[in-house]
């Protein structure tokens, strides 16, 4: 697609389908971020993406699994943790990586969301924030305990599921108690007062 | 108060100030652990606690007012903890007991609560958790912990605040995202799997 289509107005746009797809969940995250959820409108979104309602309910039912997919695609990767030398970096590494998911525009998006829709929605939500960034850190952490474990300053038997779930825990817990939004100096307070000391041979 | 009031119908009874007071938030909360906060009502109430919705409003201006108080007057204390001798045992017993809180008909009624009423009632009844069991069981670990650097299972350096957040962090976090009712073998392995460890010398 060139940039021509955007320079007609408000005409709308011939465009083919994972095209015409990503505009859609563009406006959609575009108009959450604006005015949140309740601002949202299949016809506003439609608007934004410069197409038919028809073409959003091809694709999507209800406003709530629109908003759902283009939250989860919006969230940026955790994606991978190079080998820093010590599980002190890391697990330090992983935890700043988390924190600037959930402060992406669509992680932002998302506690917004959650904060203001209904119940049954909201579980809903949970499970975008669940798939997108609890899963795979706690498949990311595992990978870098067992790694300290193999390196030699992790204690062995640092196996329980619950030491991959402590991070997690503390992340959310500070988040919404304390609404704390996780400078890096308390990240190592974490990593440094607690965390570390769980895991020391 | 005899319990002879109770027995003529449902006629209005005459009661003294605290006395009315205790028999206005039973029937609230047996209201609430009945059908949940849709169905409690100023009215419904009243009839509860056979007397008239004047009573009610004289005392709490409004609904939230009175589930709030009610709930906060029904959790159960967290207590002290005796010394068992390791701080082990000490936390062991602390984890278990703020689990019988969370479980008591109060504890219940509170989180059913929380996740049926909207986001602005929410924030009060959130605020009850927190000054009815978070705040307490701090002052608490932080104690049991000082007694185990003094009595010598706990390193001196265990200082942290963040490392009194983690049994609420991890209590909170698998009861919302793995629906854990918190049997005592998982209040086991959190404390020998990850709280020991984290606290040893």
């Amino acid at each position: 697609m060139t940039g021509l289509g955007w320079s007609q107005g408000s005409a709308p746009v011939r465009r083919r389908g994972p095209e015409l797809e990503r505009a859609i969940l563009d406006a959609a995250l575009e108009q959450l971020g604006a005015g949140g959820w309740s601002s949202v409108t299949m016809e506003g979104v439609a608007a934004g993406a410069r197409t038919g309602k028809a073409a959003l309910y091809r694709r999507w039912s209800s406003k709530a699994d629109l908003v759902a997919e283009a939250l989860c695609e919006g969230l940026p990767e955790l994606g991978g943790i190079a080998d820093h030398g010590s599980v002190r970096e890391d697990l330090y590494r992983l935890c700043a990586r988390m924190r600037d998911v959930m402060h992406s525009p669509a992680g932002e998006a998302l506690r917004a969301v959650l904060h203001e829709c209904d119940h049954a929605h909201a579980d809903r939500f949970r499970e975008v924030i669940w798939k997108g960034l609890h899963e795979p850190a706690h498949r990311l952490i595992r990978e870098l305990v067992d790694r300290g474990i193999e390196r030699g300053d992790v204690r062995p038997d640092a196996t329980s599921p619950m030491v991959i779930e402590v991070i997690p825990a503390m992340l959310m817990y500070r988040t919404k108690v304390c609404g704390s939004e996780w400078p890096d100096s308390e990240i190592a307070e974490m990593i440094d007062g607690l965390v570390v000391p769980m895991l020391r041979v």
